[in-house]
């Protein structure tokens, strides 16, 4: 079986996200960086190209669109498309390429609107493509084996969530160094009517959908717009009502010194309860009604097969960021070569449009309950 | 300076908060037990009064209200009286040693109702009595600490706050062994019309304030009776509104498999953060922007006084649950004794019958809110 | 059954642990302290008697011996004393009430050479007495709930052994501001030929019998007193052969900043594994091969009863250095009860004298190692 | 600046540590993958070298000797050559490319006598060439955090080290399921004649070097064969005096259920402490006298350039395994451009041949002491 082609648009400007994608995309060496737009200013494009043994110039294009239209119309064309540019951008980008034809893996989120999102849904379905889209924690392994185990039943009936991100990083950057991140997060034409929520509220709705299978019905949120009245929401409070009437919350901050990057999902049920944290993403606690709560860790033998083969290393030898990623694009990849050679993908699965799609309709609903003075809003059509 | 003489009521029938009242207001040899109505029963409230070295039989009382008019006519009667009885009975009783003139510390909660909250307080007020709560976790040395700094503006402005309390022991009764703990609990008559937000909610609520000095201004809750429709919520979720518009949460939950005993509170300031876990009591974890958190414990030079002298014993000898108590006496006590000897009590305070009247407004508000579809709710008058 | 009536000599200059003895013999209502001898210093001694409720002045003692003889003479004497004087007065003041038939809960260490142990543990056996030292630590239910584990083959036989106390504050106190303490725990004359091996070390070797059973048959010392060579050594490092051949190692030292006060023992076993540390007493980390780590807590129904009965308040509810030693003198009461009353005292035990000369022996034989150039020396006769 | 060109012997039968090496090589985008011998298996050998874009099949060769002349001869001929082969094969092979004028990367350890070393590294310094071992753990970039504060007086004069390494895989397969891993590691002639202590012994041993600047200069070693006396020890312990008298412990175990991979150092200075352990790699507890432990964290403005400079995520983003394995070769790298193209490799450094012979003398002299009863042996010549 041949690696996939792949190209990549973005991650020219040593942009961070960019060079992310394409270590996920390449990990397992299932696929091959062959095309790319790395960046607007054509020398910045080609240096990349270099650094990334893109060997071939002429597959480093000006534009997206040129791009589209030239891989598509090549024999030997990209399989995909990883879109790692600005959030405003990749509706256009996502839509071009689905029209020539080519599969998707899109940074998060999917797009500024849920109308953009239900579009590009329906037009990966038309020309029957994949489409991902890359909520990078819910790719560690111990997030499948959470679903694993509440899928057999291991906590009984799921009876109330609670999740949370708190992060640090702009606060510090408000009331200290004013960085370009902190302006452009907070610029809506780019970033979208809602700060934190959007940006990594998400996260924690998507960990919880893929942990528990349960998606939010309706919602009470609040937004504040601290300190000094920033033009998007840097604390967000989430009161949930999952499918089935469970409970649940979510925080979402900004705001939160002594936290740097730190997703948490808690979920409670009538036999135990499961546990975990983004400061220890290797684990996952699970406690077992009247019996002490227990630590379970990567790639070990009593774990489901789903979540083990999501592990690289020897037990006890930290994955972490990448290759969270790296399981994204594995899943994707797994799923497109099923595709290609008409084989079974197996347990893997990764976040699709639909996903994406869940978390703009998510963070819409919150920001009408905002709106409305925090009243229950329905998610979603 | 002698030592206060007080009475208890409860805790005959091995009734274990009884004993904890006793010992947290002994653990300074500030007070001594000499009176006591130790339950209905004569002959466990003899043995008792035996256990606990009450020597003089005439002071071992029949009821409360004969308890009250023989220690109020003694020249050597009580400085105070403990009530450690289930709920519904802390207002009659309060109310009878308040009329005769007898200062009180009760446990939580108060009273059923604001209105006998009220007029408890109305009552203290006439009668210049002292009226402790003893609202236990808020004994902790750091808690103290938590307010000084807060004070000092080490933080500098609040800008939002999290608290959560989870417990798993009611669930694990219901679901397994259906103690008679979980039955009481969990009866309206004598638990009032609240169950988790009341029992476990309102220690956080107070932890909040104490540590901030911020009450809640309005709240949203939902309430959820789960599993089996009990009689009583067992999750509860509050977005709350504080003092100068600060938003935060609590979730008190006592569904929580995995976790004991876990009143957490979180504070996040313009400058740092503050956040206490009763996992670990004797820490406070702080950061200051930019810089990596620190780990406050007990005992050290770099604490405040005010909460340095609430702690016994060198740092790294763990003081627990009953010297947190001892130093709500502790406070109370000394301002007892302070007023008693026209003294100063220095910088020793206790919970009020106005903090526990809060307690039982937030609940209140909290009932309402989740009634009328969780909508905000002032809380208080 | 009436309580048992016992003497304290010590405490009376605000002695920290003078105090601790009072309040952990009466912790559980089944002792109560009728005579003392608190201090030389006759005033601070009546002083003390006051506030500690000891009524009768005529048993408010000038010395020890004069106590001894007349509690021995009287109807109604004392049952038990308590020692909890400076280590170098332990020994005579022992001997002196064990010739006046008086059962012993003596301050660690139980004195400052073997021979004299020798002689305390003859004299205990000849008059039939009972003889506690009180090692605080051991005190704790999970060190119990450990010792059954391993009796029960939980994690079969024992293969390797760590532990350490890792104590900051000489280092500190060294450094910087020279307190008394610091001094006198350096004063060999006062505290024997060494330091942290006597003072923190052998709560190590007894905490580790006390888990496994095993003792150490022989040991390679190193003592390095450091900084500015001190009198007494701060740094103790201990290579170990315990019975059957068991490889383990004990580190102690009193340089050790960020440590407060951190005895760990981790046992390890051909089925598993048990650890403990006193940063949470009141957990056992217990690992099953193959499986993920457990923690175990106090109170809860899958202990072993033995511990179980260790636990006064529910679980999650923090039991610390108080209860520890409350725990200590309410195994020795519970056995002098049943000597007293011919009943049976159930699972309860305590360290005796005969736990105190094997941790002197085992200081000996460190010391001799040490001294000869850190080679195998033999613990004991 | 042009990529450097690189070859790998081993990796080809799907071994773990050959693919760590190469991604570890290329992570930054410094080097490319041109050469290689992965597989006495010509099949196995071609199969990996498609899959990791080695192109030309004229590259893959049949053997180390084969590869390193032709190698050497070609005008593009590799840079370096990576070393992934079982240990008792690194000194011929290693020996083999320095003959030929090739740099060299070996996979810990270097050799399995100390002979072989220095044999090794004079060849590397007569030939003029850079020498480096993957010495893990020591990547990580808090390491160089540590020394960086150590160099920097932050802690003062160091007084006393703790080291440990417990691990469990090995126990769990000989207790379980004997697998093959389990059996190589204990075979004398592939692995040499220590079994824990090299294995894993060592890399405490040079990342204490790493973090302090310190080497033992005599040890104290007792190994242990348990359970059933396999063929190479299993649990070391070691008593060590570093330079300047500075005395510490090591302890190592493959006994050790409940622990993964522990790798924990722990350092005690006469001003401050600094605590470094794998749980959390990315984290540093320090403790400065008399002041709260802090933690600090990768990517921060407060760490030290040199360290800083090792960490390309945001913070709170999880690097692991292989980003430590990166940094390694990163800093190898970066000498090595330094040296190609006669620049500066600023604070860049790596493990070297010499760090290797330390690390053999080390174990050298721990055997010594074990076999002779555990006596002082100096380490090195």
């Amino acid at each position: 079986m041949k690696k996939l082609k792949f190209g990549l648009i973005g991650g020219g400007n040593g942009a961070f996200i960019g060079h992310v994608h394409r270590r996920g995309a390449t990990m397992d060496d299932l696929a091959v960086l062959v095309a790319g737009c790395f960046s607007r200013n054509r020398e910045k494009s080609l240096d990349t190209a270099e650094k990334w043994d893109v060997t071939d110039i002429n597959r480093v294009y000006a534009d997206y669109q040129e791009m589209a239209e030239a891989e598509s119309k090549r024999e030997d064309g990209i399989d995909f498309v990883s879109i790692a540019t600005p959030n405003d951008t990749h509706y256009p980008i996502a839509k071009c390429f689905l029209e020539h034809g080519i599969h998707i893996m899109c940074d998060k989120p999917l797009a500024l609107t849920a109308a953009q999102g239900y579009e590009l849904e329906a037009l990966a379905k038309e020309k029957d493509l994949l489409f991902g889209v890359s909520y990078t924690f819910a790719g560690y392994a111990m997030i499948r084996q959470a679903r694993e185990m509440i899928d057999h039943g291991e906590i009984g009936r799921v009876l109330t969530i609670q999740g949370e991100f708190p992060q640090e990083w702009l606060i510090v950057s408000l009331v200290s160094d004013h960085s370009e991140q902190a302006t452009w997060r907070h610029d809506p034409k780019r970033s979208g009517e809602s700060g934190c929520c959007a940006d990594i509220g998400t996260h924690v709705e998507y960990l919880i959908s893929k942990m528990t299978g349960l998606h939010p019905k309706r919602v009470i949120a609040r937004f504040d717009h601290i300190p000094a009245e920033v033009p998007l929401e840097t604390n967000a409070m989430m009161m949930i009502e999952f499918d089935g009437n469970v409970p649940g919350m979510i925080w979402t901050s900004q705001l939160a010194m002594g936290h740097e990057t730190e997703p948490v999902v808690r979920i409670f049920g009538e036999k135990g309860s499961i546990e975990w944290s983004h400061l220890k993403p290797w684990e996952l606690r699970v406690t077992r009604i009247n019996q002490p709560p227990q630590v379970y860790t990567t790639n070990r033998d009593y774990l489901y097969p789903a979540a083990k083969e999501l592990c690289r290393l020897p037990s006890g030898h930290i994955e972490g960021f990448y290759e969270a990623f790296g399981n994204i694009y594995h899943g994707f990849i797994m799923n497109l070569l099923a595709k290609k050679y008409s084989i079974d993908a197996g347990t893997f699965s990764y976040p699709t449009v639909a996903d994406g799609i869940r978390g703009i309709e998510f963070v819409d609903a919150c920001l009408e309950s905002n709106k409305k003075g925090n009243i229950w809003v329905n998610v979603g059509k």
